[in-house]
């Protein structure tokens, strides 16, 4: 099985950290593909970003599953172009706020999520009442800390994401945290172990799960809102049949 | 006062329509400056078509700021980029969705919307539940054309249209029609005629709530979610200071 | 155009205030009928008081459609009486909450709201939440001040306004601010700059959301809800047909 | 104990027929004081209809409390100025749409309300919402006959009312029928015999929880958004002190 | 009217307690009969508790309608088996908790529940958004006291108690207390004296509202999914027939 | 790895064919245990067969705990007593309802289920709104056949579930169809090519996840909620302390 693992933002360094996530996670068998989307921004903060990197990450994912592969992770907490992947792919595609956001429910009744930006606050909470855990989700917290400073400065990222952390667990009352950005994934284990409860990386979430999806022989439906695009030749000549 | 009114997708004839609509709609001092995307999908039906679009219309809205804008209507009835778009404006941003569902939620108790492809429905449902309208929206229907076959088929679409518009009167009870499509805004007065009760195209709506937040001094917010986007310059050497 | 701007409340310096800030917000060629509700109480606070306010009202909305109003705009933030203002009206009827909350949502990605009693926060709170903008707004927070010392008290008003507003944004990360009472409608302007974001008063926000309907030719419903109350002479004698 | 039930109707044949289905519904040693709100329409549909009972309504729940009302009932289905009448008593006030939804969600799963015209299916529904019981009711329909015609003309609304209440079975998919106006009391055994499944009469719901409420010492809260309407004798010259 | 009260707990200390309030509950004419769940975990605090508690309490249920019970009402605050329970009865089947929600929404327009152990928050929140008052609860709130130390340590219960309630009321801005334990009904007149809000004690709530459900005739719907359960002898040879 | 799979109802030959499933499922090197609870009904129909099975199916989950499962799976659809299980386990614990719907959501927008019998109808349609997915679930439909009959009675167990599944196409406008009961397994692939949508099988997918949590390292949380069960010696002699 192949894992398609796209890193939507242009900084190779951080792919460089999630394909060791994804390699950590990863079942025996299963290969990694971990894969940097030229072109898009050097980090995803906010919606512009997203708007910027989607079209690069969608031939990325027609171009590995023209590769042959099983499964695509979108490795960017803001899950952006998640639904256009989707309709592009015939495999299935996790985003990884979305598969963070499943594993939590499975093994936690409350949870708090602590991401990068405080803009990127409102762009999670949305993203997580759409999966519909809103009631689960008690806060999403920011670090106040850009993406690409979690591995330039190291030791202020370890010390903003547990005095967080601590507050999450202190003033929130949740029993799992959810870590909301992929270039936190490297601090979980260390987070979980200060913490004493669970502490979910989505990138290690996503990979379970696309092989879960692949390897359950689940794909993408291609009926519906997640069908292939459509091809529009002589749309303007028109042919007023149906177009489904 | 001049009001941008993008068309997210490529076809100028679209574009054409779009205009005559909203010079129709504008009010005496307006002027509409109304922008064909260069680069984007022939039509807008769905989600990698919205995702295609839309990095040329924030280069669009960004042009169109410099200019000297007032405020930015996003011609498509996905809304595709709304969020992003108010990212990169200062002026406020109007999508043609958005903007229906607020009137229609001040004239009618229940509506229902008609697009055009069953494909359409998902996406347009999650949007209406994001702008809080799910309640007063019994149902979105679809007339199964495409959206160029609007325009190349007018016979059918308009067949189709009423059709659609006497079901939903007859078996979803609504007070009110909304078009789910700016291709189908000069069918709009024709269809309230046929059917007796308000038929509400984004397009005329949007460019009177883009008026109307424009002179009322309302402009978005550059503090949070819909801040500018960050400059990343030095990210990577990484000042850890707070990033706001 | 003429815009009907009804004060429910029997305040005469309070519709003078409304009327200051209605005419300022007025596009050229809009004529703002500002009118007092005879015999309503003197400050709407709570639900007696908007239930005592509503009959006055109904008949001043009719009496202004009869004198050739286009639009309504009711100048009480608990928006009282608005759908049974929908139903005797045929030209639009705007609520000063939804207005602002409309605007809100479509400036700011996350607002607080601001009003005079604590007693109005549940009441404003399941407005928002039937508007459908309960995830939007962080919190309804309150000067604990009456609605008439707000003109009364000028000086404190400003300073427990400031200080709640300066609390929303650090406390509720909010990028914007709705002020929740029509008698702050003047200390919108000042308020903005003390504090960097948008400033949402409903009586701008109404005015403008009048004139956009009115001109965009938006008029209420007479289908289903909205329609106009019926003609019940007869009905003890009992047609047993259809009453639609 | 003293049960007030008003109907917030002019139209006394039907407070003798809500007082009617009160009195088969009280227990030994309760008293029901039926009284016809004096000035209001001659029946309630739509919110207009609402709006004009509530003043008199209020008066007559004012005067009750004087006499020594134990608790209060709305014998209307729109439970017209519910929260206006719990702010002015101190004794509980029940509402018969509140009280038949409580009755509802305790004795089945899902459940169909069945009202008058389809102009109020609206009105209902957001009631229904209100209370928290959307996802247990199922749908709400109209018998299309006006108020008054219930009493004019039984045959036509008996043959229409078990039509809606075999199609709720057959179609909605659910264990209880709601009777959603205050004049279709007496049918609600014949009806429930009919289909065999409960039907619910808000009278009858309504006087056994005011007993209840009653009984158990409950009282409406006179702190927050019920406490009594503030004095505002000098709110003009103007305490700036705090106003709870 | 007999009311089976049980207490699906095997502590007869805290069943008494329990028939103390609803003696102190109950009308004239009413009798109580207390039970205490023969073979149930000595507390309820969790979900396993309450799983291992509801076959007995299932048992029970049937053998007091067996007695001729008219009603039976759960003394747990976490309504264990309240749904299993209306399938195998006939009568009405009050939870405490319900009973106590429908209460508080009749008389308070915000209520914050106190309950023993932080684990049961999510319960309780989770229950009480299913009952659809999530809007309306402002928090759930604990004294970390084990259900049993209520009764072993009085004084400390009702210093914890007063605190958490006196938090309520300043921090949540509610205008009323829930009690979240059936094991805190003697406690509720003296909290409500100290704080001035209504508290509401689940199980005298229950009781009345048992007895009005009773009194009114309502029976649980012995249609759809509170049906009994099915007789399968016979299943697994399979008649192919409609199951209903 | 080894997934305990746990079948709740005490039909051995339903566990056979839940076994064949997981087997089929599995991943090369995961050892499926599948076990019939011991003492529990005959088949899963309603919330009281739920209730009587919970007890041996939790004393299962503490005994596959003690031989090293890794992870567990409750092969029921109406996920019974799926948070009392998690609050035993250490291991992450699979509903198969959460299961099937979370992989329906990454690969559909749109989906419906298709379970036993009516009377189940409104229990998954809880659970859904529960896991977040009611605004992705279009409708719960039955095929009106008991659990055992699905196995006794293949030939019309086929029928009617194709005939559902078209039902579901046609009407609700789905992507994917959920297999709402695990007795219908072995119909997935059957009905996949039937109706050329996903057709989701809640232990295929429940056993996928099972392997994707275990596999992840991800584990349920001992703090909150889902913390063991607390031991309550003592508790009577009350020790006032913290009880965490």
């Amino acid at each position: 099985m192949r894992i398609h693992v796209i890193n939507p933002n242009s900084t190779a360094s951080m792919t460089a950290q999630i394909a060791h996530a994804a390699e950590a996670a990863r079942a025996e068998g299963t290969v990694i593909e971990a894969v940097t989307s030229i072109g898009g921004p050097a980090s995803i903060e906010g919606y512009s970003d997203e708007a910027m990197a989607v079209p690069a990450m969608l031939a990325a994912i027609r171009s590995a599953e023209a590769r042959g592969a099983s499964a695509h992770v979108i490795a960017c907490f803001d899950d952006p172009g998640l639904a256009a992947a989707r309709e592009v792919a015939s495999g299935p595609v996790i985003g990884i706020c979305q598969a963070a956001v499943q594993v939590a429910v499975t093994v936690a009744a409350r949870f708090s999520v602590i991401t990068t930006l405080p803009r990127s606050v409102p762009v999670i909470e949305d993203l997580i009442a759409h999966y519909g855990a809103a009631a689960r989700c008690r806060r999403v917290r920011a670090v106040d800390l850009p993406v690409l400073a979690l591995e330039a400065n190291p030791a202020t990222a370890r010390t903003r994401l547990l005095a967080e952390a601590r507050a999450a667990l202190r003033e929130d009352g949740v029993d799992a945290i959810v870590l909301g950005c992929a270039g936190m994934a490297e601090l979980c284990d260390w987070l979980s172990r200060e913490t004493g409860v669970p502490v979910i990386d989505g990138v290690t979430a996503a990979v379970k799960l696309a092989e879960a999806l692949a390897g359950g022989g689940f794909r993408t439906s291609k009926v519906g809102a997640y069908a292939f695009p459509r091809d529009k030749t002589g749309d303007q000549v028109g042919a007023a049949g149906p177009a489904r």
